[in-house]
Order: C-alpha cells, then structure tokens, then sequence
C-alpha cells in the first residue's frame, strides 16, 4: 500500500495562511508528522492561489526538502505550473494528476518520462466524470492506453476512479468499489488510489463513514491512497484491513505500528 | 444484512454464572439490549452445560421470549438438545448449525422443513475444517447441495466459511473473504454469515481487527454476522459498509441509527 499525505495541501486553511505568511515550520512540522506517521509520498499543493501557484509551491517543496527525505506528489492540474517547478525535485515524485483532457495528457506525459515519475490519473475526461462503474474503467482503460502507448510503464500509472458522496446517490461508492476490483483485475500492474473526505459529504460522523470506505476498498483491491497519515483511527483501519487481505506477513506491520502508537 | 445477537452464549463467563444461578433478569436484560440495538435474531446458547445443555436451553428460550419479539437462533451442535427444545420457538427460528457429518445433516435438517427454520452451515466436514478458499468453497457447495435435495430452499441457508487467526496464518483471513465472494457469486440465493472474534485471536487491539474484518467481509458480499448489536463501534462500521456498498437508500438506515446514538 503507498500512502500519499494529503496534509500540504492550499485547500485547507491552517495550510493556506501557512504559506501567505511565510510560515516555513508549519509547513515543515506537517511534512515531518506525516512522514514519521508513515507516508511513502508527501503532497505538496498551491493550487489555491492562482497565479502565484508555481512560486508558493517552490517554496513549499525547498521548505519540505529541507527536512524530510521522502519523495514528493507534486498536486496541480496546470502542465505551467508543474513544469516551473519539478526541476526542484530531489527524488523521483509522483504527479497528481492527469485526466483524458489532452492538454493535461500532452502537457505532463512528458515529465513522467523525463522524472521517472509516477503519475495519478482521473477517471474524466475534459468534460464528464466517470460516476458508473463502467464509466469509471472505460475510461481507465483509455487512460492506460494513452499512457502506456507513450512508453511509460503500466505500473507507473495510478488509477483514481473518483469517489462522489453516498449522502447523494446511494450507489456512489459502491460504483468507486466495483471499478477498484474491475480495474485491478483487468489491467495486471496497474495501481489504484483514492481520496476519501468526498464520500462522507454531508453525513454525520465523517470519518467513520471515510475510514469504513478505506477499508472496504482495500478488500477490493485498492492499493494507495491520499490520506492523512497521522490519523491513528484512520491508520488503525488501515493496517488491520492489509493485515486481514494477507498484505502484512506475520502482522508484524500492524504489530509495529501498534507498539509506536501509531494505531488507535 | 441480517444480524444474529451474540451475547447468550454459555462460553460466556458471565452468562454461565446467569445460568447456573437462575438469574433470569440478566438473560433477559441481554435479549433486551440485543434487540434495543437491532439484531434480528437472538442466539441462545448453553452448550457449556454439557448434560444439563437441554434444561438450561429449554429456560434460556422461555426467559428471552417472555420479554422480546425476536426470533431465536438455537445454537447447539447436538440434534438431540435442538429436538428437545425447538418446539417452544413462537416464531420461525434460526438452528446454529449443521456441518457436511452426516449425523448432525440428517438430525437437524428435519427440523428446518418442519419449523420453517433457517440454517447455518459451516464449512467442515466430520474431521475437517476447511482452511483455503478452494476448500471453503469446496464444502459449501457440497452443503447446498445436501440441503436443496432435501427440498430445503437455498435461501434458507446461511454458510459460514469459518474464520481463523490471522495472526497464526497471514492468508487465513483473506482465505474466508476470498470464499465469501466466490459462494455469493456462484449460488444465488444462498447467504453468507460469520464469527469475527476468532480472527484477532493472539493480537492487539483486537476489536479494530474485528470491526475492520466486518468491513471486509460486506464489501465481498457476505449479508448476516453473529456479532454483539450493543458494541456502538462495532455497529458503526456495520451501517457505514452497507451504507457504502449502496444497501443503504438515501443512507436512512445510517442517519436514523446515528439519530438514536447506536454508532460510535
């Protein structure tokens, strides 16, 4: 399982004011949690501020850098942006994302080559988001082949089938369930990820209901996702539904965990 | 999702004490909150009493049926305790359980025609208990058909695939939800229920390990579990991974428990 840490992301205030204050150790101190929490990628993402995104997410990745030795998601939908900044980068990142809109496809492939990246890609098009489950793997495979057909290995793609709130169509998620299992079956080496706030929307006890979603998704196959690491409740469910999928030998990934305290 | 409440179970020290000292307010009060939480049956269970299992089973029923609605789900490997005590059921019961030994199919399935009783299969044979999936698999066809030529219905039966440590087999976990969905796939009609405590057995945090199997478990298909209704965290993860798997409509089920404070 690869866990992206979703914490350095402009989309959430306290991140926000961090970075139009120049508040360096904050967002240090969050690179630093999430990596000690165990994350394999930290995401770095400006994308709130517009026309100063590449600046502030140059600042971002030297400040994170500067104290954590882990690769980074570099989180923009702008091919500019990425570009006037993934020169910093000291280890192979992974890019979020592409979607089949051919500018975003046109403009990032060739980084992916150029950085040996990684790279997530959206169940959309420019203009329609995969909501069936068979929407949600057509266009998986589409995006396999555009990808693949440029040289770039199948296991480097990580297939987001997107994931809407279940408080507004009650077969939501299970549509982001069903595609997960499709996905993982039909396109050997091919990886799958999630976020997974979007699904609680609008519902009581939100984690719950997120944590529950991380769990049924990895007994379908799911294997990453973009999480907060440093959530025990979250991290607990985590290791236990890998330990429970045979992914943990011995358990002693969880039984490590859980003597650092990192489960609750 | 059909829930078999656990509680009155004489492997319980507790219940043991009830038992043997005649406490009926304690059985009952056990029914009671079982119920209260929202089981659909209540298991009754006095096989620790070896000689005396009849007598005390015989009270347990009486006691439970005077303060609750619910079916019983009679819980006895012994088809000479069950014919003892299943004619004071008032309503259809459940019988916990039959294997492919043929003493125990051709004692108990008698009386699932005559009490319109359902039934719960495990996956074991006289001397062998079925640990890959391919085995699981194996025997439940075997028991469906043994129970269908019977003239039994398929819907009657519940197979439990049996669940083992996780923490003595890395893959024994994975074992049981591999077979949950290879049963549901391939014989229509026929249900799926589980034990979860066996499967944290020798680990930390055991009930993370339980829930977070249930959670599993749902999302490959499996549609009745013997659990304790009263455990809130338990309960929450139960209503969020069918509200996720889309048997939920309009996520009712899950707000109106959150409403009456049954999640955690």
């Amino acid at each position: 399982m690869i866990i992206i840490g979703e914490k350095i992301n402009s989309s959430r205030r306290q991140i926000a004011e961090a970075i139009a204050s120049g508040n360096r150790e904050y967002i240090q101190n969050e690179a630093i949690v999430q990596s000690d929490a165990g994350a394999d990628y930290i995401d770095v993402n400006a994308a709130a501020f517009m026309e100063k995104e590449a600046e502030y997410l140059r600042w971002i990745i030297e400040a994170v850098q500067e104290v954590i030795e882990l690769p980074l998601c570099i989180d923009s939908p702008d091919p500019k942006v990425i570009g006037k900044v993934i020169s910093l980068v000291k280890k192979p990142p992974m890019i979020n994302s592409i979607t089949l809109e051919s500018s975003r496809l046109d403009g990032i492939l060739p980084f992916v080559l150029d950085y040996r990246a990684t790279v997530i890609g959206l169940c959309q098009t420019g203009n329609r988001m995969g909501k069936s489950a068979a929407e949600k793997v057509e266009i998986a495979g589409r995006l396999i082949e555009k990808v693949t057909s440029t040289g770039i290995g199948i296991n480097t793609l990580f297939i987001d089938p997107l994931v809407f709130p279940v408080g507004a169509d009650s077969n939501s998620a299970c549509a982001t369930l069903d595609a997960i299992e499709e996905i993982m079956k039909h396109y050997q080496g091919v990886h799958t990820v999630c976020g997974l706030t979007n699904v609680s929307h609008g519902l009581p006890n939100r984690k719950l209901v997120n944590r529950t979603f991380l769990a049924e998704a990895v007994a379908r196959g799911l294997d990453a996702a973009i999480l907060d690491p440093s959530d025990k409740q979250l991290l607990g469910t985590l290791r236990a539904a890998l330990m429970l999928m045979g992914k943990d030998e011995y358990c002693m990934g969880y039984i490590k965990a859980f003597r650092k305290g990192l489960l609750a």
